[in-house]
Order: C-alpha cells, then structure tokens, then sequence
C-alpha cells in the first residue's frame, strides 16, 4: 500500500445526496465559485426539462427509447426510476474525468447514491440535510416547482429518505441562511479525504 | 445508531504524530491561533526541561519516582521510553476535556501514538511528515538541540518512524514554508470527522 505523501493522489469519486430541497445544486453551485476544480456529472434523464434547465449543462435529456439503449448496453453506471422517471448516469464519463485526474462530484437522489455505494464501493457519500423535517417542508412547498399532488409525494419521499442517512459516510446540515457552512463542510470532508492514508481508489 | 446531526457531536479525540523535527508543535499552535478550541494534553515525562520549556505548559515535569507511580496505579493512558527517558499522558486528564464537550489533541511520538491506536482505536491518529526525508534531516540539523550523538539517533528513529505512516488514518505533508496548508489539512480532518454518520465515540 502506498501512502499518499504526493500531491498526485489519486482522484475521488464524490456523491452529493439527500432530499429534495435541501440544497444539492446551490451547495455544488458554491463549490465551484470556491475555486474548487471537479468534474461534475451530468445524469442522463428522459423528464421533459423545467423551464431554467439547459440541456448537457442541467441534466442530458434524451428520450426513452435513447435511455432504454443505453441501459441494455451497459452503458449506464447507475439507473433509476424516480417520480416514473428514468434518470441514469453515462459511466464513460466518469471514467474519463477520473483518467484525467480531477476529482468527480455527482448529485443524486438517495436512491442513486445507494445503487453508487453498492457499485462503487470507494465511493464518498455525503448526505446533505436540513436542520429538520419541518424546515425541508417547507422548502420543497416554497420552491413551487410541483403540483399539491406531486408536492405530497416529494415530501413524503423525502421523509422517508432522510431516514437513510445511516447508509451514507458524512451528514452535512444545510441550515436556513448558512449555506457557507455547508458548503465548508464539504470542502473540508474532500480535502480530508485526501489525506487518507489509505486512499480510495476508484475501479470502474 | 444516531447520526451526528446535531451541533453537539461527541469529542473527538485526535493524535498529532510524526517524526522529530516534522513541524507538530507549530502546527498544534497555529491549530490553537486560527480560533480552533480543543484541549491540549500535556504530556509527562521525567527529562530535564529543554530552556525555554515551562512546566504545565509543554510537559508536566516529574520526577522518575512519581512517574514510576503513575504508572503502577494504571493513571496513565499511554507511556514509553523513549530515548531511555519517560513519557506518558495522565489518563484522568483526557477524560475529564472529553466528559466537558471539547475535542482532545495529543502530540505523540510515533511510538506513543501506535499505542494509543490499540489503547483507544476511536482515535483519529494524524500523522505528520516532511516533504522528503533530506528535509526532515536538515530541520533537526538546524534545531541543533542535540548532541552529535543524539542527533545521530534521532535521525536513524525519524527514517523509520516515516515507514510507520501505514499505521494513521491521515498523513500530512508540512512543506517548507507551508506550514499554513498543513494545518489546513488538519482543520479539514477535524471538520470532516465531526461530519461522520458513524461518529467515533472514545471510550477510556
């Protein structure tokens, strides 16, 4: 085993998960403003784009039939179905972000980042949460982005999902108004992960 | 198992190792400058105070008869002879700074800490190191506490403390005038540990 003294340490395979609403993509968002140099994974999705996202920036939105394909050819690293969505993340690309050095964040839901730890088992997970069940409520409600229907189903997914934080390896609260401090938190469990004596080295 | 969302995450309790001359003891005081708060065990030991040691600041300074004591009544956590002289960490000292909330920092020889590790294997043993070898041997040179003899011997124990390195959970590099990104790393791993889902609870 070779302890990782060079700066050259092998890259990481990062997972940033938690409910609905808790503020995955404004936590990645700041990340990247920090100056933090990662590549980011774009998961492959056939729901229809909301109206801000850009497809290959947001997600890769393909239809079915293109998802169904790369399913049977193995290309996919991880598949879901989430809301009757299918949602899957391309595994060449993470393989070539890797080769080229950089660490690799993706965003999942709880469910993709379990299917990451059972496939990827080097894998870092992080499960980002709100202070409490009521506040992530209140979020989800405020972000307005669903039907009461589909509002009722998010939250009670969401419930239901902060109960899997045990599977996760670090547990970073996202409090109302100190984002910074999540995202200090994540920076701080990457930076640590590096000092690993024992790195995880990612096989994919 | 209780995930750590809480502010009030139990202690940690963290050794800060490495070979002679690697940097621990300005790394540990500029730990304490950058606001970070922890208690800071102080050593025992029956050597002489080096000039501008202070008792109750960087050791208690005993005797060998009231180190022999300690010893026999099981008040230490930890003790060895190192270079024929006696160290050892008041074991009531560590439990108390935990029972009141506070992360514990030990600085221990390599030695020290390999015993710690079966002692208390919660620990979260950090070691420091040089960017090379050569380095390390010039800073002790320039320290030029020792005798020729003694600085003999102790680069012969620093060459092979820096083998033992496997035995940590995180190594450090502390480069030449970088000092302020060693303890970087070490606030990282501190933050990082207290974000765990499987918090490391110490037992003594």
């Amino acid at each position: 085993m070779k302890p990782n003294y060079e700066p050259n340490a092998p890259p990481l395979l990062i997972v940033i998960s938690g409910p609905a609403g808790v503020g995955k993509d404004s936590v990645i968002q700041r990340m990247q403003e920090r100056g933090y140099r990662f590549h980011f994974v774009i998961t492959a999705t056939d729901r229809p784009p909301r109206p801000n996202e850009v497809d290959g920036v947001d997600y890769f939105f393909v239809t079915t039939e293109e998802f169904d394909r790369m399913e049977r050819d193995g290309e996919l690293l991880e598949h879901a179905i989430v809301y009757g969505q299918h949602k899957g993340i391309p595994k060449q690309q993470v393989r070539e972000a890797l080769a080229s050095g950089v660490d690799v964040v993706m965003r999942l839901d709880v469910q993709g980042a379990a299917s990451v730890r059972r496939l990827v088992p080097e894998a870092v997970l992080i499960f980002l949460t709100a202070s409490s069940f009521d506040e992530l409520r209140r979020r989800l409600e405020r972000r307005g982005e669903d039907t009461p229907a589909q509002l009722r189903e998010r939250i009670a997914t969401a419930r239901q999902e902060m109960e899997r934080v045990t599977e996760f390896d670090y547990v970073v609260v996202n409090r109302e108004g100190q984002l910074e401090q999540a995202v200090d938190d994540v920076l701080a469990i990457i930076r640590a992960e590096h000092c690993r004596v024992e790195p995880r080295v990612v096989r994919l």
